[in-house]
């Protein structure tokens, strides 16, 4: 069994999907990003970035005692290689799917998520950062749309750079960027979205945060996500 | 022999340490960041995301075509998995090295990298962004000097997680970050540093733009570094 340690965002969903792809069984442990649990040290001994996705695997290959694994584009490559699925031998591919999962949990993921902050979470008035992450998030969907329309997925067969990739296009609304210029992206998003696994691994989901464009948060809430408490939480052990 | 396209940046110097640390023969080819070179077709057919530093290796372990190869993540696994050389072949270490390598690629790197950007080149007055990014990245540098705490490196043994974040805690010193705070980083830094591989890295790189501050550009530079011409070209053939 694998225990998932999860928040319902996109990044939360690329590991939820990827289980359901596999098909290995696994629980999730729900957490909420605006509380400090996963600040506290019992996660932090899962994931010592204090950051969610996570998961611990109780039945590792190796017959050994639980293993934990933090970051997604680790999580990915583990379940690939813990399955033998959705991550190809042959060098080419293996190396495309890499590469484009790279692309996302280096670039997509990180400015996109950069953009969410500005447009949603920071105070008014921070024209230059909403200005600069919009382009970037921006430049980077034609990138992606130009891709798509070389090949039907990112690394030619569906792989874990499409399910690293999709749950960050989806969350695209949530900052009011259409994907009405981006034809090729639109086509493997609904292909995707289709899929049963996606269907289920997306329904663990409660996406009520994303119909708010500004969620209001308390100084505590604040605090934890963004604020001191998060960073006075790493510097205490640092 | 494979072609390193090239910049001095900690991003560039990951893939100059990579080939001296598992001696495979390579040729750099030097582009400007502040020119639009890697903005032309002819680079975005090597790295269609139009980033640097980006390879193409002449040799694939297939025997076939010229193979390239973008971001960072993947470039380094790409040429671990051909030297078989610094990322382990067991499963815990293996994943052990496969987070680091991501936590720097996914977190530590693009927070960095925006602190950068906030600090050094964005105008004047951007005290939420700098704030924003200057907690972000000590944050990620406590979450490193409590893992050097436990482990001589990121991965236990020296892997592509350690050389993935080397050249981004040097470049610390542009953006006045001390790591005075940081003892276990400290004695892992200069481990690092004195590597004969490390050192042959590195002294491709022209640091001379890490003196400065705050390096002044001219619109043009601005506009293919951060610019409309970087997002207009994207957008030209998206």
């Amino acid at each position: 069994m694998i225990e998932l340690h999860f928040v319902p965002t996109p990044n939360g969903n690329k590991a939820s999907i990827m289980l359901e792809e596999v098909g290995l069984p696994y629980e999730i442990k729900l957490y909420d990003l605006t509380g400090d649990e996963h600040l506290q040290p019992a996660f932090r001994k899962i994931n010592p970035n204090a950051r969610l996705p996570a998961i611990v695997d109780h039945d590792p290959a190796d017959g050994g005692a639980p293993f934990a694994v933090m970051e997604t584009g680790a999580i990915l490559e583990y379940l690939a290689e813990k399955s033998g699925k959705l991550l190809p031998t042959d060098m080419r591919r293996r190396s495309l799917a890499r590469q484009w999962l790279a692309w996302q949990i280096s670039g997509f993921g990180p400015y996109h998520g950069q953009a969410h902050h500005f447009i949603r979470y920071a105070p008014e008035g921070q024209d230059y950062g909403i200005k600069r992450y919009r382009a970037e998030a921006e430049r980077l969907l034609y990138v992606l749309n130009r891709r798509l329309g070389e090949a039907e997925y990112l690394a030619e067969d569906y792989s874990i750079a499409d399910i690293a990739t999709w749950p960050w296009v989806r969350a695209t609304r949530a900052i009011e960027m259409p994907l009405d210029p981006f034809p090729n992206i639109q086509r493997w998003f609904a292909a995707i979205a289709e899929r049963p696994a996606v269907v289920r691994g997306t329904s663990v989901t409660n996406t009520a945060n994303l119909s708010s464009l500004r969620p209001v948060l308390s100084p505590e809430q604040w605090s934890n996500l963004f604020g001191d408490k998060l960073h006075a939480t790493a510097r205490a052990d640092g």
